[in-house]
């Protein structure tokens, strides 16, 4: 799962990277978003949005999005 | 970017989660690691690899993954 935060959202890590990296000689860098990935593995792939939003994400202010690698994988 | 612990790292945090996952009631969830994306925009995508190595990632603990999504597009 890929989580990041949603539009609008305060992103104080986005800004604090924007910011560091001219200062390091990194130039021409705009838009910047950090945000969290969680791998795993699960048996029942239909519990991996309930996840997201009860445990993994925090729906309010955070948008996420659910890659499947392939079943009996170990992505 | 993608960032990931190493394998053999310690993974705090998705230690934590696959301990939380069933005690909310999810099952048959393995190997959960939580790791850091970050998205942005930049002229020079030779300059990528570089700010993993010095800012973005800790490349003695983590790996980290590149992954471009065409050029002049708002990633």
């Amino acid at each position: 799962m890929l989580i990041r935060p949603k539009e609008g959202i305060l992103d104080p890590q986005g800004e604090a990277v924007e910011r560091a990296l001219p200062a390091l000689g990194f130039d021409g860098v705009a838009n910047v978003h950090v945000g969290r990935m969680v791998e795993l593995e699960v048996e029942d792939e239909h519990q991996i949005e309930p996840m997201c939003e009860k445990l993994l994400a925090n729906p309010l202010v955070e948008d996420y999005e659910i890659q499947l690698i392939g079943s009996a994988e170990t992505a």
